[in-house]
């Protein structure tokens, strides 16, 4: 099935490539709409555009809602009014609301104008993209709580099929007010005359509008929720956040979190097609942080030049104890700062974690310190040069282990992302007491070298 | 309410700490079972296994679902048989057979016999945990074609109710062959007379139990699938993996990816509180490795040792160009290895890819090289100085884009894991480059420094 997909694909391709747009046309036809997104969505706009309308209304609008979210606001920015109305009418309201959100002012309200109904989407341009409000979708199965089961079932019978899998049914009160959930199976399987009251389970997990989209998806990994409730400040139903979402925000955290330990801005907007100019203003400023480190460890190691004049051989070796601490540093980060997400760790671990760190430092340094001497040693017959450059490595480890442990929790304990400046201030700091511990020992015992 | 929880917690560890167990057992029962799993998680192994079989058995077997599989592990080991057959026999048949897996296998013998029935679980033992086999649960709600829907309903009425949520049911032939899919709304709309063929949705997605879970949990983001039914080689349904599995396969694959880049094993078992033996295992090899890659550039150093006994000064400033490389080349490959896992990005977009990093490595060389060299020139005064540091830094600005580019590509081209050696090779690369662009330009221009 995957090979049929790829050869589907590759066909596609060719048919485009060769301008011939009706071929291309039907296979894409064929295709779920996941896939029609991934098969237009490295082709020119121009070619996107003209393509996009010509599928079924639904399959268009599914396909919008599959593209990343810069490629469909390129689409929306180009198609014709009226079309873009059609399909933003066809579109979950929370994802018709973000391509309304990045469009220029004056166009989302002339499509607005345009739409059949906007009256589940207004209420989501309010909402920051980030928070509960802005990832929520208005399409809420709702049911009252007088209600009986049978009642429940001819109401949903008659109600617009929801396309979002929405099995878990809201129950409320006369206000709007949230009362509890009763999934679809309960119902089904309970006497007919049953009230919704009675099976309905009261101790509903909620969250509220203005929460952000990452404490959401906590909330649902953590308790294994399938939907999210959203409500406002008087505790009225107003959304639902669903499983899909979640798989999202947990994609969107981990690609900024792998960003941030790689010293890159922590944006999940960003990614390999990106817009240079997005890449370069993303990345230039933490090579300018980079560079001032660099010069840090540069000025360190000049306050050793003659040591260095006099004996060349550290020039070559200094590099070896700062790389090996900045890379144990960076081990120690990565497992704290992936803790610190999964939530397997709090700062009051912070004296068990470090003295953990402390004894695996030791036993690193130890490991690779030796390692080091012996090979300085056999390399330049130096017994002394491989001591130095051993005790300078394994104090580097300690180092390393410490701050991959302290930097990242002490940030997360002032409120700050632990993975965004930490990598370069763990490598910075290592590379310092490298460089300084190396040539340090290497000065006090010149006349041995 | 998520103040309240943390007040519980502390509460909890306070009267565990002053052996107050009847307290601590009070406030546990009253929290939801994930968040039971959180207080016991981080208290010594004694205390964990005395607190779990005094909840109730349900909240108990959902206790050990919500904790780490080691965690999990470990308790299983030490508990009653009698008490361990029970808990198993209300967990999830996948969890409870991970558990069973973690076992001595005379143990999960014997607690085998105890249990009430092991039909759902033993099928499970066969699979490698990391496969759709090893994910699924057997638990699965089936139809067959020729119900009515009120058939249906009064058979699903009848049936035990799941406790994962199962809101798509799967439709079978008479050989257990699986025909398509059928949503609980969908049935529960239906006039009672329609039979289930004339209902159902025949282009279910599925995937084969020996798949890597990696590739189903892409297949249901993919689709937003929030269950992926699993076959067998002959097409029979045999399981199904549900939205919780697919959220924890996500979290998983980004800590390996993140591992990866922090050059450890990528293995998501590890976090903060793994055995110390279990970390250095992970950890002290990519160290050893680091250590070659460290030789190969004190190898290449060692090659200017004369230059640099002339002109100490390179030795202050051979580590920023290196730096520099390696930090923009991890930004490179971080994007890199982001998209191949988010499928964003294939080998055949190489060129483009390349292209696009040669023109950022240019521009990051122009603006950071620049800098460089005026830096060096005021700090000093010698321009020949700034010249050369400042094209070694370009030159290797370059090198880095095309091999943070190039590195990941390759390896998933020859299908090895992207991530995994790709920082040790890239940093690897740009060290040696650095130093001999920089020391190599200073040998050349020697008489001007």
């Amino acid at each position: 099935m995957k090979e049929q997909l790829e050869v589907t694909l590759t066909n596609i391709r060719t048919a485009l490539d060769r301008e011939d747009i009706a071929l291309a046309q039907k296979l894409l036809n064929k295709l779920h709409p996941a896939d029609q997104a991934d098969a237009i969505s490295d082709r020119p706009l121009q070619e996107q555009t003209e393509m996009l309308p010509n599928l079924n209304v639904d399959n268009a609008a599914d396909v919008l809602e599959h593209l990343d979210e810069d490629e469909a606001a390129e689409i929306a920015a180009k198609l014709p009014l009226e079309t873009l109305a059609g399909l933003l009418d066809e579109m979950e309201p929370d994802e018709a609301a973000d391509i309304l959100l990045d469009l220029y002012e004056e166009r989302a309200l002339a499509v607005m104008e345009k739409m059949v109904s906007t009256d589940n989407v207004r209420p989501l341009l309010e909402y920051d993209d980030d928070t509960a409000g802005g990832r929520m979708t208005t399409q809420v199965p709702i049911l009252h709580r007088e209600m009986t089961a049978s009642h429940a079932i001819t109401y949903l019978r008659n109600s617009k099929p929801d396309s979002e899998n929405h099995y878990n049914l809201y129950v409320i009160d006369k206000d709007g007010r949230l009362l509890g959930i009763v999934g679809l199976r309960e119902l089904i399987t309970a006497k007919p005359v049953t009230s919704i009251e009675a099976i309905m389970n009261s101790d509903v997990i909620s969250a509220s509008v203005n929460d952000d989209q990452e404490e959401c998806a906590k909330l649902m990994s953590h308790y294994n929720l399938m939907n999210l409730p959203i409500v406002n400040q008087s505790n009225q139903l107003v959304g639902v956040i669903t499983y899909d979402d979640l798989v999202e925000v947990i994609e969107d955290e981990a690609t900024e979190d792998i960003y941030a330990l790689a010293n890159l801005s922590a944006d999940s907007d960003l990614d390999v097609f990106s817009p240079v100019s997005m890449m370069i203003t993303r990345r230039l400023p933490w090579l300018y942080v980079n560079l001032g480190t660099a010069f840090l460890s540069a000025f360190v190691i000049s306050r050793f030049e003659a040591t260095i004049a006099k004996i060349a051989v550290l020039a070559v070796f200094q590099s070896v104890v700062a790389g090996l601490g900045g890379n144990a540093g960076t081990q120690a980060l990565a497992i704290m700062v992936r803790g610190l997400a999964l939530k397997q760790l709090e700062f009051r671990h912070i004296w068990r974690a470090l003295g953990r760190e402390l004894v695996i430092g030791m036993l690193h340094g130890l490991a690779i310190g030796i390692a080091v001497a012996g090979i300085v040693y056999l390399w330049r017959g130096n017994p002394w040069l491989g001591l130095i450059i051993g005790l300078a490595t394994f104090g580097n480890l300690l180092v390393a282990g410490v701050m991959g442990t302290l930097v990242p929790l002490t940030l997360k304990h002032f409120h700050q992302d632990p993975a965004l400046a930490s990598s370069i201030l763990v490598t910075g700091i290592t590379d310092v007491i490298g460089f300084a511990l190396f040539l340090g020992l290497a000065t006090l015992y010149l006349p041995y070298l």
